[in-house]
Order: C-alpha cells, then structure tokens, then sequence
C-alpha cells in the first residue's frame, strides 16, 4: 500500500477511445422516444458511447435542463458530445446550435439552453442548417430524432463541424436571476429541486462570505453547515451542494414537503 | 460551408460492427431485474450493444409494448435484434418467437406483440425451444432473466438461428381497432397516451384526406394542425405524430388530463 | 435444428473483453448525478461498460439495495465490478470498502450494503482511503462522485487493488430477521416490494419444507403455487420468487394494494 504515493499516470492510451454523447432530454423513459433517439444515432456512428444525463426534466422546462447541463458537463471526457433537446419550440423558426469550448462540444436548440456558456468559453458556435444531415422528412414535433440524433451521430463518426452551417455569433441567453446584496444580507432564491427534495439556489460559493451565518428561507432559520450530520435527524440546514450551489436540505428528509418550498422562494442569507 | 452539398457517404464501415440488442420490458427500472438481464446477455456477448426502448410499459399491457417496437424498430440499424418481455403467459405453454425481417429481428413471447409484422415482411420466423440456449432451472416466473437474456446473448454472439427451435409459421396476431369510415367522417379510437399526455390514436396518415377538417373527441371539436404552434398556449389540437399516427395534444399541456381522455375514446375525423 | 445437441461451446474468447461496471444508487433519474458518475469512470476508463442495476433505491434505504446486489451479481460475468452508493454516512467517518470474491468485486460504503458476503468468500477486503484517486476536493455530500465513481474507473482502468488501501478484516453486517421455525409453523416477515407489488420475504427456497402448505400474512390464507396461472386472475398467491424467497403476489394485480402490506408484516408458513 503507497497511499498518497502512487504514481496513477494517465489513462492507458485508448488507441480509438469511442466517441462520447450524452443526452438529456424532457421525453421521460415511458416511451420509445429516447431509444429512438439512440438507435438514429447509433445507425450513423455504431462505436458511439451514449450516456444519459437524464431524461426527466420537467416538460419543456429550460431552465432545469440548462442546470443539469451546466453542473454536469465538466466531469466529463473532454470532446463530449452533449445533446440536450428540450425545446418547446419545435416547429417553429428557432435555430439549432453546435458549440465548441476546451472542455465540451453541445447541440441544443437556441432557446437559452446554453446560456451557462460565457461569450469567452466559446472557440466555435455554428448554426446547423445543414438539410443533408437531418432524416427526411422532418417532423414537427420530433427533432430529437429526425434533427438532434442524425446530426449527433455524424458528429460522432467525425463529420467536419464546418458542414454543419455558418458560424454565428448569436445565442439565447436566459440568465439566472442574479443574488441582490444588501447591508449584511445576501437575497437569493430556489431554482429547482432534485430528486431527493434538496433545494438548489441560485447562491454559488463564490458570492458567499466565509463568515458564520444564517439562512432564511419559507419563514424558517436555518443553520449554514458543512455536512448533513452537524444537525439531528430530521432538522432543515442549509449546505453548499455538491454542484457548489447553496442547498436547503433537511436530514434523512426532503425538504421541499418538510418546508413547504416552492420554485422562486426567497432565499436570505445573513452575515453575522 | 456546403450546405446541401456535402456528400456524407456511408458510415465509415466498422471492420467489427457490435452486435446491437433493445429491450421493452415492462419491468420497470426500480428493481435489477433490467440490469440482470443484461448481464445475462454480456456473460454470453460481451460486445453486444444494448439500448433500452422502455421498461415502463404498463404491468401486462401488450399492446403498448407492440406499439414502442413498430414504432421504433426502424430506426434501428438493420439486423438489430429487439427483444421484447411483457409476458403475462410466463410460466404457461406460450411459445417464444424468434423473427427476422429485412429490417431487424425480434424476440419476444407469442403473445401478439410482434402483431405488426406482415406476413410477407418475415423472412423467417422460428420457435425457440432448444433447451440448451436457457439458464437452468428455468424459474416459472423470470423468463426475461432465464430465456429471453440468455438466448439474446448466445444470437450476439452468433449462434446460428437454426440452433434455436423449428421453423414455424404460427404468429399470434392481436390486431389493432380499426377505423370505421362512414359518409364524410372516419372513425377511430384512442391506443395509448405518452409520457407527455398526448393520446395516440388507430387513425393513420395513410388513412386521413388530404383537405380541411376537423376532429371531435371527448365532447371537443379540435383543429387539425400542423404543428403545436398553430394554436394558443393551452388549447387543444389534433396533429399527425411523429409516428405517423394522429394523435390528440394540448400546446404546452396534458391532453390526457385536460380532455379526460381514455383508452378507448371515440375520436371521428371529419372530412369538411 | 439440433435440439439438445447444439454445442454452444464457450463464448468466443474477446481479445480485451471491456471492463464491466454496474450502477446501484438512490439518486433516482431525475437529476444527472448518476449521469455525472458515468462521465467520472468513463473520464479515467473510457472502454468500460457501464450497466444500471437500479438507481430507485428508496433514499438511504441499505437494505433494499444489498438485496438488489445481492440477488443481481451472480448472473454477471466473473470479475465484473458492483458499485453500490447508497450512503446515509456520506460525509462521515464510515469507511468505503472493495472486496473481492470468485464471483465478483464489489466497492460500496461500509454500511451494511455488502453483508451478505460470507466471510469465507471473501478472498480480499480493503479499505479505500488512497486519497490519490479520488477528485479534489471531495465534497461532503457527492461521495458517488468524488469517490466512487474515480475509483471504479480507475480499477477498471487496470489498477492494482494494493493500491486502493489496507487490507482489513472488519464489515459491518446488518443481519436480515431470521426465520424462526415453530411446531408445523415457519415465521417469517415481508422485506420488501417489488416494482409489480409483489412482496418478498426473508424465507428462502433452501428453508422450506417440499410438503404441501399454506402461507398466512395480513389475515388471508395463500396457497402455495409454482406459478401464477394456478389460481385464478385477481387472486392472492404464495410463490418461490426467481431471486428463491418466498414471494406472497396477485394474480394479475398489486399484492401490496390489494392486501395492504407493509414491510416488516409476518408471514406465517404453514405445513400442512
């Protein structure tokens, strides 16, 4: 045993590492709709690794989609591929978009799902016009399979991102309602919940003091704590979260029943 | 850019493409029952790909898990195998079907799920019944585990379909409700909904006039668009799915809950 | 067709079989936690092969999860690597354990998940506290990230097992209630449920006399039955499940709903 002294190295060198795609999407798992999705791509790039973020996002719900994305792009190989297709506005006129940045490419549609992306990240931005990539016909209602998949598969099987459209400078940004300061207080809010009933804010680490402090929320004081086990079993806290977010949890509980918490609450963080 | 221009080819050919298996279940994903079936499969194939369709079909209901596999199965790679495990003979004398088409082949019990094959799409179609392709014993109640996994596994890892059981010409045929025209309406029902509550309907593309016209179903007359956008945020609508089946939807909403809709549910198709 | 005859011989030896991983977690599908472990394995292991066990473990509910693990990992090939996070210790001092037996390897928080490792399977143990191969820092609440899913890509990636810590000797062992053997009576009680309603028992196939018998819980009287189409649809039953408990079922139905059930209520084996 040499803790703390072994030499991992790198990975051993995959002589082709398979291309990586992840996939988040609005369409549930009831339905075929996902598979679907899989098997398109899968026709186009048969070596393509598929991982599912997930597929539960609440009906064409944007802005909990873009926080998955956001959280969980970076733990991720560099060069994955992820395509995220909750998109209320299928059929209509919105443009699809390829991304590049150093850690990631992303396909969405230009509705604000990549609004985490800042102007400076971005080394490539396409808008994907490119009818010889779709199936045909499209669909109004299904991109995912007859645009997003197609497209994400020959991406995979090394499709040269300038065949995919013009480059553009323009991307939908639908910014998170920013933390409001005022004197020894920090006014947040809930963004979205998880499965488990935890509360995500819109509080990051970096805007937060180091100071001891209390947190308000639903009428409620909270304790700011480091770990679940500093308060008895079924106490509320208030914890940064493993995405570095502010979190209301309660102990061996879910918060959002045991507080009664909804999307939008304030949340107050106080500078003692 | 080449918009329109690129000339894509076929997919690089994989020297060894992986053997590629979906699985529809209805043994939904809160227990390992899924997950032990895939061992199964990779104890026999280790390359085999496998993609789930949905494990979320209803306890039993062959007839939604007939409509995920018609519906999806062509947007598999040709030769994929799909495996098919709602059973509600397990245990009894069923047989178990082994298909193939130009298409793909399928697994399944012969129970009326692999109905949506035509007669002159089966190229061969076969009853599995060589014992030595099961795990033993075969319990009376986990055939997805004991027959379907291991048998998928061994076709994989390219066992000669002949090895499995006779050559048969027997298929179950459960056939779908089918519309009833009349003078200047065609009448229909209501199959299933999806996990967004739109409900799909026995009324086909193939089947519809090409001219104006409306739909009543549930007491409402809805408009049949083209695309969700069509109507206003709320409303009720009637569009031709991305199955190509018409089904009845609400912009940004639950059909099935706004209309109170039911499996079942009249739905006539008014030529104006 | 060869019936009984066909020689499947071994599966064709794979040159460089991938790496097999499976998932057991509570996190749910909702949120991309159980994605975001997958991007941390693949990062350090990009040929692995990742399978979900089930991430619908009632939240920090041990027992149910070593059921899961328990009754899964046998139809896995040999070697294949079970990761096991459900962890109401995350962020305390509960140690994180890697055992290995012929069968399998498994790594899980030492919490009782893998108590139905005999002592003398168990070929290796080790603590896991080689700070090298986890993320940096780890955060207090996403073990599943920081420390699991590195050192599962990791150890699939081919690290050396004295890498991962000392070899220890301790287990915490949550023991299941054990039947308990009366005059013509066995009592034992309902452990859990699966995803159709059907309740398993701590009475396993090896505890239970072959003569005819009649099972009592929750005030009804069951038959004992090899397989459901022994009484009639709608009707409660005793069977020997596919895992080899005990399972108390509905013929077509909810045995949970229909005889109101709850964990812990005895079950009464009767020999008639």
């Amino acid at each position: 045993m040499k803790t703390n002294t072994v030499n991992l190295g790198p990975p051993p060198p995959s002589v082709n590492p398979p291309p990586l795609i992840t996939l988040t999407t609005d369409f549930g798992l009831a339905d075929p709709y996902v598979g679907v999705m899989k098997g398109v791509i899968l026709s186009r790039c048969p070596s393509a690794r598929l991982v599912d973020l997930t597929h539960h996002v609440p009906p064409q719900d944007v802005l909990v989609a873009r926080l998955a994305l956001e959280d969980a792009h970076p733990f991720f190989p560099a060069g994955t591929l992820h395509v995220a297709v909750v998109d209320p506005g299928v059929g209509t006129a919105r443009a699809v978009l390829w991304a590049r940045t150093a850690a990631a490419r992303f396909l969405a549609p230009d509705n604000g799902l990549l609004s985490f992306l800042e102007p400076a990240q971005i080394l490539e931005l396409r808008r994907v016009e490119n009818p010889a990539l779709t199936l045909h016909p499209v669909s109004r209602t299904f991109h995912g399979r007859d645009v997003f998949a197609p497209v994400a598969g020959y991406l995979a099987g090394g499709l040269d991102a300038a065949d995919l459209g013009p480059v553009t400078g323009e991307l939908l940004r639908l910014p998170l309602p920013r933390p409001v300061a005022a004197a020894g207080h920090l006014h947040g809010e809930i963004l979205a919940f998880d499965h488990f009933g935890n509360a995500l804010t819109n509080l990051r680490e970096l805007d937060l003091p180091r100071t001891a402090c209390k947190v308000r929320v639903a009428g409620a004081t909270l304790p700011l704590v480091g770990t679940y086990a500093e308060v008895p079993p079924g106490a509320p806290l208030a914890l940064l979260g493993s995405s570095g977010r502010l979190e209301i949890s309660v102990r061996g509980g879910n918060a959002r029943q045991v507080l009664a918490l909804q999307r939008g609450d304030p949340v107050e963080f106080r500078i003692s």
